[in-house]
Formats: structure tokens, C-alpha cells, sequence
């Protein structure tokens, strides 16, 4: 039924140090996901600094993510956007360029949850890959409370997962697979800080931006594999590392551009303004803890 | 000192019944525009739902618009963006059109204003029209007091010009006013709503999307030829309208298209979704009140 | 069937220059709110600056003004809280010092609406008095779609009166007059700007704070008695005025304050920190419009 | 130079199963805190839901604790409202009762940062007991910036603790202990999920509401020993459950009552309406973190 799960991290637009989109850095961005273990790569997320790109440089990204992941994973392509006539441009646009999926969260301050429901029926009729309904409150404004969740899973034939960022997760999960009667692909997010308990309530996998993918890998697969203690004791030792990245929110981005600059996987940390900036204290205190959890 | 004045329309963006821009009406818009007597044009804002709007779409609109309006008036183009790398191309772009100036409001939800100064800066001094800078809290969540818009004023060169938006707007005209010590241009907004009352506060005109902009430019012109109370008279008189429109907020979009679609100033009022839509008796009590006016 | 109609003002709370509660000018206020013809008092609400009373003042404030008016027209006693505990020992006092109702709006930030649904359906069995649900999406971070605002008036006996204060107001009467089977009173708001429409769309009066509350009156008598031309007219003669003190929001009650002050009805214009300031030219402009529309 | 130092708990409100405060749960929390090494108590935070609880019941709660206390360690009583007059009147009250600072964050959605600091002026010129500056901007809609706090506890002489909870606490830990010059108590906050690092960046402990105040204990004493390894080692192998109870964010007066409950520090899990429900996943999976991290 379901095609996606597991681990899709969020991934990296990686920039030039003039702030072009470098797409030679995504070529070995994907093998560094790739060579982590990911299951599949969720591009042109908010991690993804989506909404800061232009149309053209946001094609670019999407074409050159496809083509060099080559079918070896699926790549779901985020296509949220302020106005239905936007996300159905956008996935189209994944769709023709070989995405297995497309993501769409609720156009921003749209609290009216009718027009909501009817943004995301548009978009789903429009493209023939599935589409993952992100649950995104901070970003978009807009909560979308359990029964509402499930009604678009049931009712929109295209709508056949569920990407969860609302904290906590947790009970949304819960609630969520009690309710759906057809089969739906859920998946966690929160920078992975309760990915072993979303695993424990049901979620087929995380869709996030941490910096050391492997680490959320090997966490999955031990699950999934029935060692549940061995599971648990190997997020737990991480655990440290994954708490620090997750208190940087959005700016994070800047963060893990570093993480992932350090062992070469991009050119270049630059993130577009304005991000966040993030003082040197906390890249000392990212290394130690990278070092302390054995990384 | 300061070029641009008067009352420079938010202007819509024309689509088709099927959804695509229309440049066919930009055309009869710019017509209509300019014989209700605007003293410019203010394209690419929250009315013209730029935020819905692909790169291409916004390229062809603003071609299309200082195109038409043949430098009959100065033309205003909206730049805001969540980036500063998009907003530098869309403000490099509209200069090349033609703009005389481009109209930027902060990146939204960025409340830590030193980023926000920067952005203006790098805009501002990477073109040569002047920027407007947009006082929009409620759409960008961006609150930036007085002072701060005086830092701005009189900090960065190309900073201009103010446009405000924030309820209530007159204070804030007063405090700006007082503390400026260079020449800059002041617009009002919220509808018109306060028109007359901004520019006994010191405003040098409005920008804002009312349908019938002749009331505006009606108010303004007796108001600078010194006619203070045939202004204010003849401003009471279509108050009952202007109230009307502004309820509507950025709904307002919706109706606004009727307004000038049954004129013929637009073929359709095709509004992109997802947009609040109108009842059928608010367009029933619009019609009463544009009669009641006797417009 | 509904016994509450017509202009209910949303008092002022008085305080002396030393900003304790001034119980002697409640008493002269409410002669000025009933010389003005007022239907009703609402007591305890937003601009009666409820939420900057300790529980001693409030209960100081519900008896005195209940006291005072001595049953000469019904007095509707804000209860909100945070917490149902809280509004639930409010309303009991309210009902208790006896008032005619009791006005609750959603606890502040609960955006499950079961929880809120909850929360009404506890205070209304608390009490025998009806309840008016006050829709106040700015202040409590709640927004009530009419649908849910139906099966608030359906599904609970007591609550039987709707205030509203979302923008627009309009559509919202339009849409749960329509779908309310029972007798049910919706009462506008927002200053006053949209009186005359809300009558229009059934409305059975209005809650507000408005300075000149005599200007109210007269609009609804004209209406109810059935001269519709004559309601308008009287209303849109005095809108300038109206829109005026609309713009000042919260702020209002600084400014409403002197009003009230200057015509002698309170001994001062106290307000509590923090409130925001009035600057000297919105006196002055106030004054003007005042003189402008003959009151 | 500063006295409050180390954990002080913010501590729950406890009440009877029918909703009442319930004074005698207090005098067994108080031990439970106290048995577990805190080195101060924080009554009437959110976490204590002081802002469910009446004037005359928030008395109770405060001259309880109090006395119950009688000394052996410092209690911060939190005094936060809407309007000045009440802060006063409640910092009053605390002083009066013994306790030995009063914290207090900004009036809510008071955005204006003059006014902010007007409030926090009069409350700390008010009473001779400090004032710890709580920085909630999810709670109360005020950010403000490290320069802005580093002002309060510069200019006013009673501001002489700070209490952080925006996230990421980290980078403004040092941010403000760089700019001041003064002695000043710096607290982090959070749920303690990063109280290590915010030791490291030298805060001078924390004030929060985890269920297991001993491991913030054993942390903080650790770490002022001089045994940073032995404190971070101390730490991550709590962090798991750490984690978990932090998810809940204000939501987690629910499931920390039950945490205390069961262990028989209070008589009852009641925590006021409307407050989020926990399912009961929650609470077994809660349960097996506990015996996971040997507690």
C-alpha cells in the first residue's frame, strides 16, 4: 500500500559563499544522505529554505535533486504555497520531473478549514503521485486538529500521508491511526527528539532535518526489526546531539548548513538571509557534543 | 525633494475566469486608474496578490503595468519577499521595467529588528529608485515602532518613503513627522478609512486599494488646494462607502474584483484561491451604498 | 422569547486620578448610558478593562453598577476567564448581585473547540441566567467558526445571545441567523462602524463601547420603528465620529475615557497601565469631529 | 551579591479532586521539593496555573507555601497580570507574606517595549524585594530582545534576576551576561533540557516544573563542584525522560500532577479546566521512562 517510510530527512538547498543555489553541492549532498541510509529525501521543505527561493532557482533544486538520486530513493517534493494556483504549479512540476510524492501544508493564516480541505482536494486531483499532508501550526498559522487530519486522509483519494510537526506528535499519532480505517503512511518530524515514541505509536518513519541522518537510520531499522530495547539504547545515546539541534527551530538551518559543511557534504554553510545567525559558543558546544555521543 | 504624492492605488491583478493573469485587463485597469485621476500606481501589493503569484506571473504583471502606464504616472512595484536575495531580484527586476520606486515590507515573523535594518539596507542600496518602506504588522508579524521607522528614514539613503498600515495610523504619522529631519514621503493606507485625518497629520497622500479612487484623489486635491473643510465635506460624504470596503480586510480582494469587473475595468473578478468569498448580500449592500454616495 | 435588545454599552470601569475604583462615578455614569436612552448595560467586558480588576474591584464594580441601575434596564455581567473554575465563581456572583445575563468568550488561546465547547456548557448549567457567547477571536487567540457558534445556541439551553466582534460581522449574522432554529439574539459590535448593516442582516442590537452611545439609540429606534431611510441617514451623519474612535481598538479606552470625562460623566480619565497613550492631536481631532457632527 | 541560586522548582498548585486548592498537598510538596535538595521554590507560575486561580485563592496558595516553607529556603513568588496596579498589588501581598523576590513577566500583548519597561519600573520601585525578569514570549506575546533585558536589569535597581524561557535559551545566556555589568541571577528554563549548557553559559541555575527535581539538583551540584563530566554524564542519562515531559509545554500541568501524584505528593491529579488532556499512552509510556532512567 504504502511506498514511503522509514527515514526522508528534510534536506539542505546548499549555496555558493555569494548565495547562488550550488548545484554541484547537492550531488554530494545526496550521496551523504544516501550514504546514511535514508529510505528516501524530502526536498524543498521549510529546512530547505523553499520559501526563499525563486521560482527558477526552486526548479533548478527540484531537477537536480531527482536526477542525481537517480531512483535509488523516492523524493518527495514540499509544493506548499499561499495560493492553490502556486501548489498546483509546483506539483505539477514534481510530478513531470520524476518526484514520488509531493508535500503540502495549509496556505499560511488560512484559518477557515473548508478552504483549507478545498486547497488540498485541488492539488491532489491535479497530480497522480500521493500527496503527504504536513501538519505545520508554527509556519502556516493554521491548526489542524485530529478529525480533521483524518477526514482529508479518507476523503481525498491522493492525500495518503501524514507529516506531523505540531508538539506534541505523540497523541496526534495516536489519535490519528485509531481513526483512519484505509492505509496511511504517518511520519514524525520535531528534528527527531521523539522519534523512538513515534515509532512506539505507529508512525512509518520521520521526515526531518537532522544532522546526522544515520543516527535516525539505525534508530528505524533496529525498530522495525523487532529490537525495540536495542532501538531505544541506541536513540538514547544520541539523544544529546539531537536535543541540541532541535532547539535552533528555524534556525537551524544555519546550524546544520555548518554540521554539514564540516565534513564536506556541501561547499559552502551559507544560509540566505535572514536566518538566524548563530554565535560560536554554540558551534563549540555542537562539536563537543558530537564528540561526546561518538559521532 | 520627494516625486511621489497624491493617491497611489493598490492596484489589483487581473485574472481570467480559468485563473491566469489577464494582461488584456491591466490595461483597461491602468485606464480606469488613471481617469479617476490617480497620481500613480502601486502595483504588486497584498491587493494585487503578488504573494500568489508565480515569478513569471509577477514579471509579466509588472511589465504589463509600466508598459501601459507609459511613465503617465510614476509606478510603485511591490518588492517584499522572505528573502533578501528575492526581494534584490524582484527589485532589480522592477527597476529595470521602469518602476520609479520599489515598495518593501520586513521578511515576515522576523522580529529581531537588527535583521530587519539589514534588509533594508541591502535592498536599498542595491537599486537606484527609492524604496517605500511598508509598515504591514499584520501580514508580515513584524511590529516596528516609530523610531525604528526613523532609524530607517534617515539611516539608509534609499529608504524614502513610508507607507503605513498599522491601526491606528495617525500617531504614528505625528511621531514620524515630528522626528524626521530629512525630506521623506508619507502615505496612509487602511482602506482610506482615515484619509482625511492623515493628511491633516502631515501625510503626502494614501496608497491603499478602495474601489473608487476618485473619492481619494476628490479629497486629496481639495485638501492640498487648501479647500480643508470642502476636503473633509466632500470625504464625510463618501465615508459610508469607504467604511464598507474595509471591513472586508484582504477579503477585500474578492469584492473589490466585483467592483471593478462591473464597471468593466476588469473582465472577471476572478480571485485566486484560497480567498475569503463574498455573500451575496454584501455585494447587494455594496451596490445600495455605491448608490447611497451617489457614485 | 429573548429579552435582551437593542444598545447595550460596553461600560467604562472608573477610577479616581489615583486609579482606585471610583464607585461614585459609576453611579453618574450609568445616569449618563440611561439618559442616552441605552437599552442595557454590559458590564465587565474588554473596554470596561475587566482583565486590570483584582476580584475584590470587580465585585465592587458588578454590585454598585447593578445597584445603581436598580433594575431600570438589564444588566449583562462579563464573566471570561482563563480558567472555567474562575467564570463559573463569576457568573454565580454575577447571577448573584442580579444581572440579566452573563457575556463569556472562549478561554484565552484554547483552540480545541471541544474544550471550549466545554467550557460554555459549564458556566450555562452553573447558572439560571442566559448566557452571551461573545465571539472575540483578537483578544482570546479563539476563533469560532459560525458553524460552531450554532451549536453553541443549539445544543446548550442557556446560552441564548451571541455578541459579536470578528471582522466582518456581517456574514457571520447572515450565516447563523440562517441556520439557528431557535429564538436567539445576536447582538454587533466593532465600535458601532457597521450598526446600520447589522440591523440590516437582524441583528437584535449591539454591544459597544462607543462615547456617544445616544447616537446608537437613535439609529436602532429609527430602524425598529421602520423607517430605514431615516436610520440611515441619522447613522451615516454621525460615522465620521464613530470611525474615529473605531480606529483607537483597545487603545480606546484611553480616549473614550475623556470623553466620557469632559461631559462630566466620570470625575477622571484614569485609565490603568499599560494602556496606550493618546497623543494631543487625536483630543484635538476628536474634538473637532464631535463639534462636526453637532453633538 | 545574588541569594537565589540552583534549582527552585516552579511549583504546582495542587487541588482536591472537586477543584478546590487544596492547602494540605501543599505541605507535602513542599516536602517533596525540599527532600529532593531544591534550593528555592517559584510558586504561582504558569506551571502553578496562578492564572486559574482567584485573588483570594492565590492568597491561599502563597501564604501556605510560605509558611509551610518557613524559611529553610528562599521562595520566588511569580506576581504577573495584565495591568500594573494588579502586579503592584500582588508583589505587595507576596512581600507581606515573606517571599523573598517576586517575578513577573510583561503585560500581555503589550508590544510597546516604553511601556513594558514603565511596568517593570513601578512593580520593582514598589517593594524592597527583587524582581526576577521572566522573559515568556510564547505566553504573553512580548519578545524581548537581550538588549532590551539588559536594560531592565541595568536601569531599575530591583531587577536583579532574570528567568528565561524563550528557545533557544542558550545564545541569550551569554548574550546578557556579556552586556551586564551588575550582578545579576541569570535562570534558564525550558522543562531543564538544556540546563547543562546553560550552566556552561553561565546561568546561575534554573526555575522549572520537571517532575523529578532531584536530577536538576544532581546536575546543578555536580556542575558547581567542578565536576562538569560527572554533570553532563548525570544529565544526558535523565535527559530521555527530560525530553518526554518537555513535549507538553503547558499542557504538562496535566501529566506533572499525575508524576507527583503517584508518588504521594499531593492527594490529586486535578489540574483546573480547560487544560489538555493526556492519553493514556502518555502515561504509560511516561511510566517506563521513569524505570528506563532508574528513577
Amino acid at each position: 500500500m504504502t511506498s514511503l517510510r522509514g527515514v526522508l530527512p528534510i534536506t539542505l538547498t546548499p549555496f555558493t559563499e555569494d548565495g547562488a543555489v550550488d548545484e554541484g553541492s547537492i550531488d554530494t549532498l545526496v550521496e551523504d544522505y544516501l550514504g546514511a541510509g535514508a529510505h528516501g529525501l524530502t526536498i524543498l521543505g521549510i529546512m530547505g529554505e523553499a520559501a526563499k527561493l525563486l521560482d527558477e532557482e526552486r526548479e533548478r533544486v527540484l531537477r537536480r535533486y531527482v536526477g542525481t538520486t537517480a531512483g535509488r530513493v523516492p523524493v518527495v517534493a514540499g509544493v506548499s504555497a499561499r495560493a492553490t494556483h502556486m501548489a498546483l504549479d509546483y506539483a505539477r512540476r514534481a510530478e513531470d520531473a520524476g518526484a514520488a510524492a509531493v508535500m503540502l501544508a495549509p496556505p499560511e493564516n488560512t484559518k477557515n478549514l473548508d478552504l483549507v480541505f478545498e486547497h488540498f482536494r485541488r492539488v491532489a486531483e491535479a497530480v497522480s503521485v500521493p500527496v503527504v499532508v504536513q501538519d505545520e501550526p508554527v509556519n502556516t498559522g493554521v491548526t489542524m486538529p485530529a478529525p480533521f487530519l483524518v477526514r482529508l486522509l479518507e476523503e481525498i483519494e491522493g492525500c495518503r500521508y501524514l507529516k506531523l510537526e505540531e508538539t506534541p506528535t505523540l497523541p496526534k499519532i495516536t489519535a490519528v491511526r485509531k481513526a483512519v480505517t484505509s492505509p496511511v503512511g504517518i511520519f514524525g518530524g520535531l528534528g527527531g527528539v521523539y522519534l523512538y515514541e513515534e515509532l512506539l505509536r505507529g508512525a512509518d518513519g520521520i521526515m526531518t532535518g537532522f544532522g546526522f541522518p544515520q543516527v535516525l537510520v539505525g534508530t528505524y531499522e533496529k525498530f522495525v526489526a523487532g529490537d525495540r530495547m536495542g532501538a531505544q539504547q541506541y536513540f538514547f545515546r544520541h539523544l544529546p546531539l539531537i536535543r541540541y539541534e532541535a532547539q535552533l527551530g528555524v534556525g537551524g538551518v544555519t546550524i546544520r548548513k555548518q554540521v554539514f559543511a564540516r565534513r564536506g557534504a556541501i561547499s559552502s554553510p551559507h544560509a540566505r538571509f535572514p536566518a538566524p545567525p548563530v554565535d560560536d559558543v554554540t558551534l563549540a558546544e555542537l562539536d563537543d557534543l558530537i564528540a561526546a555521543v561518538g559521532l
